[in-house]
């Protein structure tokens, strides 16, 4: 029996918090593809199974595509739910939503839409009436109570099953799709702690969205939904394509923006994206939306979030405002990273961190006490960004929409502008309250140990901002439109300045602070929105914030929080400008002992178990002899152990004075002398290598666009020294000024 | 005066038609920018000399998007005249078209809008009279004639003025975009006989497009305007990004697009595409459209060329004849490659391409006389898929909406499904039969020597399958709807079927059977049409034409032009498949005598130059004696023979017998020796090496991601071999069972 041709179980995986080779993971891929299509020649069984292979990836991305809709949906509706089950309670089924509730009610009018019988705030139930301060101090104290309930309940979970589940995931998904193995962090418990506890943590009234948890959940099912696939279970590469596609699938089913979901994953998420997987994220990302279309969790059977009715168009003196929303998008976005960050190194070193349950408790009270006496933090985030997106029809009702109606005259169904009632003006104070509020709470509210994305919190801040802006401008247009700047084309009593649009505007603005994200912000605001005409003033706003908040700090959140777990990220975007050479960063440095290598025909079991033992390096590069240090190639520490271990144990006579052998043949051995161990089919045989002299830059270009762990560096054709992706992740932390020990794994 | 430190001139260029090195001109720009970083500290000039440099991209774009936007509205504008100008003249004055002679007539009706005093056919100028057999036969004969002068003046234009203005140019800018120089392709004289004949080609009325050039022409623009900056001039990957940008531009404007541009770009045309590009590219796409929009070609001030307005509904069953035309697609697309590829090469190998003005003329007089008596092929192909994708409203006049009026019960503006009458039929017959036409001449004219895209006649076959297959359908659902597949969502009098959503689906499949595309073709059909609910029929159609279109052959019509013409082009979609390895393909096989090397310190300068003579290797590596093989460097031959002809004539006694070395210092020399040539300077230190070991398909992966032209092979630390890029391709093609000798250029 040849001992050689049977893999050793093991060989070829990797140990947890470590990074894979995407080069042998691919090279594996198309060995498998090759056999399958070889054999497929053979018999009818083996064509099925050809085919069945190529299509297994579209199966695949239908069941991602499914099942993450599913699941969004099942959110979506538990969230609703629960987040009114905070005010009241329905006494036609308690399962009813408030909205449900009253739309199975015979006594509700036109004018209170969301008041009727069935529907019973906490203090009627309690104490039998809705009005007077002590019923609204029953309400206010239940309200607190539900929030503080549902928090503990999330963090508990979070805390006992599933630790991985806090946060929103993406920066750990970032890493895991550079090639970083986190075991569990996509896993089962994962995703079903999470979806619970999104639910939990979104109900409690906390400032933080579902979005980036979401995909998060999408990335999970994709990943258990591996499994179900040899081609994709058994090789990371592979993977991590499907993966790309759930993240895609993901931020579909967040917004309803399936084109925006696919670049958000191209720009923001992933690392290896051929095209390919592209199209197969577009496919997953369309069947996730229309999954959840048919689940209908709002209830109005549209696939976006935030619908906006209104096609006025704009004029290019509004780009004056529209870029001042993208400079305080940008400020705030710079801001919320400093502060966000620096808070969280904080848990992160103090005392702090070994309390997640009581901080938790302690930010859900507060925000709860805080936001119950406005109506507009009471309100769920998304429900309020809505609510600043829509312009004021003729039935609006809401305050936001007390103008004074001066003109009765409207033209098609559009309003023109019109002063401000008192119900706007108040409403503009506390939309400016719930702006103070919303932008200090957040930056404590994220990164606690319960599920938070800031999508949603991010747009609330610029949509508050925006609207107040937008009514600001069109009161001043309303008031002097005589002006110079607005009598070109905005006469009286004509439809000029539409404040909603503001509030979209802003929301980019703020969003593309935080994120940096720019095509795929600009392309999700307007399948968001349904408003293709906006592109401009988006475009205008999400570039002016991503140029102001780069100004004052190269990072995006989601980079920021990677560097603050020290994973090993390499950053695509970042151009490296340094003029250092690769004999500059190589190990061994120009002091330390000569690099550790093996020869390829003349060590013994023992002499490699001694170098196994002493050093930590994850692999040895193997030489023709230590003279010529001509390089032969390349074996990792994991598999020589296993393979060792394992000819201990079943190839008779290994002992440790057996030579072991890295080329193709063995000399003949004179008799008695122990047999000999081949491990050549455990070599790399084909390692990368690049001169001493070349410059870092190409080095790190090399290593981002190759995938690869590690790099040998040679002089002359001589084996020199050797660069991992971590050596060249801290000369990147220190020529930028860094902490190079930031960086933890390898 | 040290002369190494001045760069001979001349020394880091290429030769025409040769691949550029992208790993070398990203170092340069690097250099470069590090250079002006430094220098900004120095002074308060420097400082502004940065700050505009790194602004200076932005600026471009600014620029790229004025021109390209400007320049399409004139196409636009001249080519809608020039049309007309074959069916007759404005007395209001000649430079008004049709459309425009009409609306600043007082005597139009809103029944028949065009038709008015001011215009004249050509028989009512030469005869006098509208009417009868002779008028249509004079019509008819100024048409004929009016379209040959156009094609004539057109074909003579290219071929005596700039002979790469032919062509969609598509194929070209693929493979000058993966890094190939063809000078003058983007040259001045291009971009303006390509204007200028794009506008006759257009006019001639030949089934042919201006999107596919006009993305030509926005190219030219971009490559013209880099030669104002410094930064972009005198780098080609630089130029590179700008071009991928300007090619965004191109799609934008052509289309209306910006966002379906960068897709395109990014998916289709580019090979480099890092995420500033995107950025850039979709700022420039958007001034680009914004441009188009101001000069308001259409006269409708909408961004798109084919507006629909209908929103109705899609019902699931639906989708069956979305994918029966997406099957339809597909066989057009391969039936359309397999005709025209072979048509191409007979043009090229027979006496047929001797004569290309007497092609262009015989194809132009077959499609006049054909397309003449037909209204549908008479009219602009714009115009037609326009019509075809535009529901039938009330008001609607044309023939294709000549439908029995049952019922005048329409509801808020939509129609019911209504009996075809006898317009609608006879349409149809028309429509089949144009369709015949376009099929058939389409193949004969892309590839002449005159400006010919193939977007919109291949939108054009489909989109008039499509309104085909939707009249029956509707047909079908109104004669039918007690059928068990209608009756569950189409009851009679329901307006069921929207026969526009159809022909758009068709031009979606069509188009992508031809060019393959996938992502960015949804984009630009839903942003041409505004359509945002149609994303799943679109993607269900193109998503089975290109797979239809794959089993019958790989290639789209770009790859397959850019194979005939022997381009080497490293196709990034395509994985390589085979288990090859470097050794198979490194030159020298196995029985050709040693690779030809340079040493590092034993050559001297008459050594050198005879091997120059004696091989035509663009490059050379350098090792350190010629007994251990152990590489130094790579050398190329044209830096080589610039430095030693430059130094022959600068430095004081270079002779042949000089000896040249690569070395960091020269040995000290005996008195009377001839002084020694250093050439460290013009030395690649870093030249990228893979073991002989190495599979085939890493290789290729390096290749195509790093942007390499040549690659090192070595054995156990010696220099074996060398693969160049031209070997690669060779080699997938010898692979694919294609003619290696095929490839023409390195």
């Amino acid at each position: 029996m040849d001992f050689l041709e049977e893999p050793i179980p093991g060989v070829g995986t990797y140990d947890d918090f470590n990074t894979i080779d995407w080069v042998r993971e691919k090279s594996r891929d198309r060995d498998r593809h090759r056999e399958i299509t070889n054999k497929s020649k053979e018999s009818t069984w083996a064509l099925i199974h050809s085919v069945s292979d190529a299509f297994s990836g579209w199966l695949l991305m239908l069941l991602i595509g499914l099942l993450s809709g599913s699941l969004a949906g099942l959110i979506d509706i538990s969230a609703h739910w629960m987040t009114d089950l905070k005010e009241g309670i329905c006494t036609g089924g308690f399962w009813f939503n408030h909205e449900h509730c009253c739309w199975n009610s015979e006594h509700v009018t036109f004018e209170d839409r969301d008041k009727c019988p069935e529907w019973n705030s906490w203090s009627q139930l309690i104490i039998s009436t809705d009005e007077g301060a002590f019923a609204y101090i029953v309400n206010y104290f239940m309200y607190v109570l539900w929030a503080l309930l549902f928090a503990f309940l999330a963090v508990s979970l979070v805390k006992v099953f599933a630790p991985y589940a806090c946060g929103s995931g993406i920066p750990e998904i970032k890493t895991i799709l550079s090639g970083f193995i986190i075991r569990g962090y996509l896993g089962k418990w994962t995703l079903v702690i999470k979806t619970i506890t999104l639910v939990l943590a979104v109900s409690s009234g906390l400032s933080l969205g579902k979005e980036g948890p979401l995909v998060h959940v999408a990335c999970c099912c994709g990943n258990i939904l591996c499994h179900c696939f040899n081609k994709y279970r058994k090789n990371e590469a592979k993977r991590r394509e499907v993966l790309s596609a759930a993240a895609a699938a993901g931020v579909s089913v967040a917004f309803g923006a399936p084109i925006g979901g696919v670049l958000f994953s191209l720009e923001e998420v992933s690392y290896y994206f051929p095209l390919k997987t592209l199209w197969r994220s577009f496919f997953a990302a369309l069947v996730a939306a229309f999954t959840l279309r048919s689940i209908n969790p709002f209830g109005n059977s549209r696939l976006v979030l935030f619908y906006v009715e209104f096609h006025t168009p704009w004029h290019l003196f509004e780009l004056v405002p529209f870029i001042l929303l993208g400079i305080f998008g940008g400020l705030w976005g710079a801001l919320f990273i400093r502060t966000n960050i620096a808070w969280c190194r904080k848990r992160k070193t103090t005392q702090l961190g070994k309390y997640p349950v009581v901080e938790v408790l302690v930010v859900t009270a507060i925000t709860a006490i805080l936001a119950f006496p406005n109506e507009y933090t009471r309100m769920s985030t998304s429900e309020l960004i809505s609510e600043l997106f829509n312009d004021c029809g003729l039935l609006d009702s809401s305050k936001l929409c007390d103008y004074e109606n001066h003109f009765n005259t409207s033209k098609g169904g559009e309003l023109p502008d019109r002063p401000a009632g008192m119900g706007v003006y108040s409403a503009m104070w506390q939309l400016a309250l719930t702006l103070i509020l919303k932008i200090v709470i957040t930056i404590f509210t994220f990164g606690m140990k319960i599920p938070s994305g800031l999508f949603i919190p991010s747009m609330a801040v610029g949509a508050i901002a925006g609207r107040l802006l937008g009514v600001g401008m069109e009161q001043l247009a309303y008031y002097h439109h005589d002006w110079a700047i607005f009598n070109s084309w905005c006469s009286q009593g004509a439809d000029c300045i539409t404040p909603g649009l503001y509030a979209m505007v802003g929301a980019a603005a703020c969003l593309g602070g935080v994120t940096r994200m720019t095509v795929s912000l600009v392309v999700i605001m307007f399948e968001l929105t349904g408003g293709l005409e906006y592109i401009v003033p988006l475009m205008a706003a999400a570039m002016t914030s991503k140029w102001v908040a780069d100004a004052l700090g190269r990072e995006g959140i989601y980079d920021a929080h990677i560097r603050l777990n020290g994973y090993p990220f390499l950053e695509a975007k970042e151009e490296f400008a340094h003029k250092t050479l690769a004999m500059d960063v190589m190990k061994p440095r120009r002091n330390d002992p000569l690099l550790t290598v093996l020869t390829q025909d003349s060590m013994t079991v023992e002499d490699v178990e001694t170098i196994i033992s002493e050093t930590t390096y994850s692999g040895f590069p193997v030489v023709v002899s230590r003279e010529s240090q001509r390089l032969v190639g390349f074996v990792l520490r994991r598999d020589l152990i296993i393979s060792i271990e394992n000819a201990r144990k079943k190839q008779d006579g290994v002992v440790s004075t057996s030579i072991i052998y890295f080329t193709e043949h063995s000399p003949p051995m004179p008799p008695y002398t122990p047999p000999t161990l081949k491990l050549r089919n455990i070599l790399d045989l084909s390692p990368f290598t690049v001169t001493d002299l070349t410059p870092m830059e190409i080095v790190v270009d090399i290593f981002r666009k190759l995938g690869l762990r590690q790099c040998l560096i040679t002089h002359n054709g001589r084996l020199l020294g050797i660069i991992t992706k971590k050596d060249v992740l801290k000369h990147i932390a220190q020529m930028a000024n860094k902490d190079p020990d930031s960086i933890l794994f390898n």
